[in-house]
């Protein structure tokens, strides 16, 4: 402090330490309606006087705050919680004040033990509650000048009468807050719906045939196939860019930098003469078609979410109706998109710097608003990093201004501190290195990471074991097992997880070369043709994990994420609970895709109320099998050749007949 | 973000994460001239391009920051640091733009690897150069637009000219800045004096006796004192309370709330109508006395710390002129000190929220001018966090701008949280939990939080092994040896340190009552006699271990504290040393002072660059002893009949003759 800033204080009360609190309050924390806010700081005073403490909330644009009281912990840490409980923005902020009257109170108490005169203290505490009168209401009033009157008697009534708990409960609200601090700053909370938290999605490309004898297909083609989608227990539908897809520089097969006629191009180099962002690719249909399709999935539970990918192929309207959009290089051409030495020459990226910005931001605002008419609420945007952090912060803050039921994802495979920031600058949601932690110490560590530091507070992880610019090394050699233990660990790990389909359910694992992590013949290039009826597919275990996500709260959420000791590094072994412990579930996976495993799963039966003499069931909701276990410790093996996987409810006490469906 | 607040924002560099910075940059950070501030930050930006960063520092007032280039190091991490010369306040903060040369040169490398044809990106060069020019004076201009041709030959000489460390250098200092972001903070350093950090303190009552046929001593007595002080090896005297003292509610002997005629008083029961806070105690003697004893002190390089006790007797002359600096009770009784049930008649708090506060507030501060202006830089405040926060920081904030070498050490035993928040607020040095950490664990655990968390940027430990208030129960039960232990750990534990004498060094362990920590027969209520020679005395040990402190450098600061296993919980070893290895000092305390105890010490020689083959020789610097050891793991045996403490020097290697005194 600045020696001439100084004059007196008025707020003796200190708050600090606020607890979550994002740098300094610069961005929201994020919550889904009917989640809690714990809210913790560091409140104290100067001298011995008493503090009391209020968390204050509101949803944003309310006229009053509502107040909590705040209840001490230790070492002067205090403590409050609120529950959002509508769709948009709410704030919150702590008030603290000389509470004169609970500190009187206090040593009353302990000037009576001592058998200390107390006449004069009575009179100090009947001018306390007389300075309360004015503050409160009829019938309060009354009350209080009763109070103040009995103090007055200096007698062993007023005595009993100072103490009572109906005078505290008046003074806490009606008492002159004195001194008051109000935390100096207001943080906020971004209230998402439900699906921002937990979400299954599935990828598809419309354009892929999965019928034998077609040759491309549409997105009315599509519709049929939420269906299957709806079957295998999805409830978002991710496609990849479904605009015109330029010409120039097309790209062929596998990536070749040449096309040849009649090759499709990738989806992601939008724009032709055909039209661009708002338009939607001749061969794919209407947009009519579109927003059937849009209502169709509506109608099944299923959202539909647009890839957003702002950049330009060179045949993109925008290059000619406005080239100052782009950046030229001396010779006169426009920048293509690179990462030296390697070349994109189907893409034109943005200068989102160009003078003409307010202009261009507005345009590529209006394209999220033109969709969102169209009835997409949902945008997974392609590499976010790569354009303008101001941009994204000042265009989703305006859509989620407009439509706070929005969800924006971000694929932004980057650096970490990149990609926290996107998500405090607003993305909902965000792709991560889940694809690439495969071992059980990177998985722990990681989930820990995001699960239980501050991170938990803005960033919220989308688990994808592939997309169709990632087919690991970990699914090219595990085969099978390996796409069956990365889906379960995705969709039990991840309250939101996604897989790129039918590629992922048909083990589709061959790349382009060994120590590549693309597909071979990938969709991005071509038309390919997917039998998904096939019996080799996992469909069906895919399909029962997201029944068991459905029906199992724990599942929900990353609350109460726990991992546990196997006694063997490639059994990996963790339980999700719900807070009233009425739903438990042990996920334990074989890591190992190639052999056999065993270990011994220990259990803190104590967190879970669970009595460690007594026997208790453990029921695998992925084969029906129930196993009694006692203690901690118990047995468990598995064999990658059936199901790498145990995903078990733990129930606290063995079946009775109560257990039994018809009793439910 | 809100929406509305959103306009173009052209500071697309990202800087979060800086450190050091307390509580969001509220408060300055710590530091004493020579030392320096490590400043690190996350520092990125979207896209590819590339960053720059300088950290910005100046002595407060200055026109111009002082720019150092900051270094990356991992993840997005940068870090730069700076030393600050002078007393007084700095500021520091970052700077970081885009460097588009830097990104240039960087894919130029990458593109000429790749064999691509680079002559539109020299000319793209070529541009961004030319844009530097403006920047430049002669002879940089002439340099760069040199550059600018050679580019624009487009040559194999203009890619080497391009790749030029002559060339980066110019361009990070002419480069344009483009998109600029000052971090949005500019964060302080408080720079006290040396003694700030490294001090040995020695606290005596002035009007008690050291020669037999004494009866009250004085300040010009107390002179004679400082040869023995100065001898002890300490730089800083504390002197209690030397202002007249209150005769109403005077306490006797042993806190006797009755005194007899002729008892002397505590010296915290402050006026009477001899004077108050400005006044010198008749019986000590005069104004020019103590600033003859100031004067004397200095000569000796010893420093005079005045104790400031807010609170008046009630025969303070402020009573009588300032009632209203008092709280009054409804029975028109001034308010006295306590904390239910005790009470302290004696004394009157101030009432720092009285109307007339202004007034109030302005004559405290002069107390500290006037003792300022009779030559006392050093004041230890008592109690503070019984008296208004506010009122210390205005106050400290004034008297640091007007007197940048003043030292205010605070003493508040109190919560965790309120001490460090006095030190956030402006106290220079703390009192804190040294007293009551005994074992290797909780030594170990409270020198960690102090020296190696956050807490070390503001809060500067003073560690007392007593005080007149505090005599502990280790020190009751453990005698000599333990007060030999506890003033060595306090020593070099802290390069701040103090004990309250002569009842320290002449072992006085008696107190009022068993579990008490009180003195019996307390030096705050009578006279006391201490025969400071008596052969008994543990001065010399003390002597010899402040001498070692002052030829130490590493233990000067706490730095590079580092504890080291034992094998034995009884024996606590730890090492601080110099950055540059030339002083590393190995102390070995045996904590328990009945028995003796013997451990292997294990000591981490790569970081002090021993090579663990080699013998090397640790020197006892107490005792002169020298021993020859070999490799991590040393034995060592302490008892406590002899001396429980070992304050080796480590040298790299075995002596030779170079390392006897006359090669020296």
């Amino acid at each position: 402090m600045q020696a001439a800033e100084i004059k007196q204080d008025n707020r003796r009360v200190v708050i600090e330490g606020v607890r979550p609190e994002i740098d300094s309050g610069r961005y929201p924390i994020k919550r889904v309606p009917g989640e809690k806010v714990f809210v913790e700081a560091d409140i104290f005073t100067d001298g011995h006087e008493a503090v009391s403490a209020v968390l204050l909330y509101r949803k944003e644009g309310a006229a009053h705050w509502t107040e909590l009281p705040m209840t001490p912990l230790v070492n002067d840490r205090w403590q409050a919680e609120f529950t959002v409980e509508e769709i948009g923005r709410y704030q919150y902020s702590i008030l603290a004040w000389l509470d004169h009257f609970k500190f009187w109170a206090g040593n009353l108490v302990k000037r009576l033990d001592a058998g200390q005169d107390v006449s004069v203290e009575l009179l100090i505490g009947a001018n306390l509650v007389e300075a309360a009168v004015p503050q409160a209401q009829e019938p309060q009033k009354l009350l209080l000048k009763a109070y103040v009157d009995a103090l007055r008697t200096v007698s062993v009534e007023a005595v009993q009468r100072a103490l009572s708990e109906e005078l505290a409960a008046l003074m806490f609200h009606y008492g002159p807050r004195d001194k008051a601090t109000t935390y100096d700053r207001e943080l906020a909370v971004i209230v998402d719906p439900l699906k921002a938290r937990f979400s299954a999605w599935y990828e598809f490309f419309p354009r892929s045939c999965w019928t034998p004898d077609c040759r491309q297909s549409t997105l009315r083609d599509s519709v049929e196939r939420l269906s299957y989608v709806a079957e295998l227990g999805f409830d978002v539908v991710y496609l990849p860019p479904v605009h015109p897809i330029g010409y120039t520089h097309r790209k062929g097969k596998n990536n070749n930098p040449v096309s040849q006629e009649g090759e499709v191009g990738s989806p992601w180099a939008i724009g032709s003469a055909e039209g661009g962002h708002k338009a939607v690719h001749p061969d794919l249909g209407t947009l009519e078609d579109l927003r059937f399709f849009v209502k169709q999935a509506e109608s099944l539970g299923i959202s539909v979410a647009m890839d957003i990918a702002f950049q330009c192929s060179p045949d993109h309207p925008y290059v000619t109706e406005h080239p100052e959009w782009f950046r030229h290089r001396p010779d006169g051409t426009i920048q293509y998109a690179e990462n030296p030495p390697k070349k994109y020459e189907d893409i034109y990226p943005f200068d989102f710097d160009t003078k003409d910005w307010a202009a261009m931001w507005s345009e590529l605002k209006s394209v999220i608003y033109f969709w969102i008419e169209q009835g997409v609420k949902i945008f997974r945007v392609d590499n976010p990093h790569t354009k303008s952090f101001r941009f994204w912060e000042w265009l989703i803050a305006h859509a989620k201004r407009d439509y706070p039921d929005t969800i924006f994802l971000a694929e932004a495979f980057t650096r970490p501190k990149v990609m926290y920031y996107l998500a405090k600058i607003g993305f909902t949601q965000s792709y991560n290195y889940f694809p690439w932690r495969n071992t059980r110490a990177e998985l722990t560590e990681y989930l820990t990471e995001l699960t239980r530091t501050d991170v938990r507070e803005f960033f919220r992880a989308n688990l994808w074991p592939n997309t169709p610019d990632i087919l690991t090394e970990y699914l090219q050699l595990g085969g099978r097992p390996a796409f069956i233990s990365r889906v379960a660990l995705a969709a039990t790990l991840g309250p939101s997880y996604g897989i790129y389909g039918p590629a992922y359910e048909m083990c589709e694992n061959t790349p382009t070369a060994p120590g590549k992590e693309e597909y071979l013949n990938s969709e991005k290039y071509e038309i390919k043709h997917w039998n998904v009826r096939d019996p080799s597919s996992i469909a069906g275990v895919i399909a029962r994990i997201n029944a068991i996500r459905r029906d199992s709260p724990a599942l929900h959420s990353n609350e109460n994420l726990h991992f546990h000791n196997t006694a063997n590094d490639r059994l990996i072994a963790y339980t999700k609970n719900t807070d009233d412990l009425q739903n438990i579930i042990l996920v334990v996976v074989n890591l190992d895709p190639a052999y056999a495993q065993s270990g011994v799963v220990d259990l803190p039966l104590e967190l879970f109320g669970i009595d460690p003499q007594q026997p208790y069931q453990v029921h695998d909701l992925l084969t029906d099998n129930r196993y009694i276990w006692t203690g901690r410790s118990n047995y468990v093996e598995l064999n990658p050749r059936n199901l790498p996987v145990h995903i078990f409810r733990v129930h606290k006490r063995i079946r009775t007949e109560q257990d039994f469906d018809y009793y439910r």
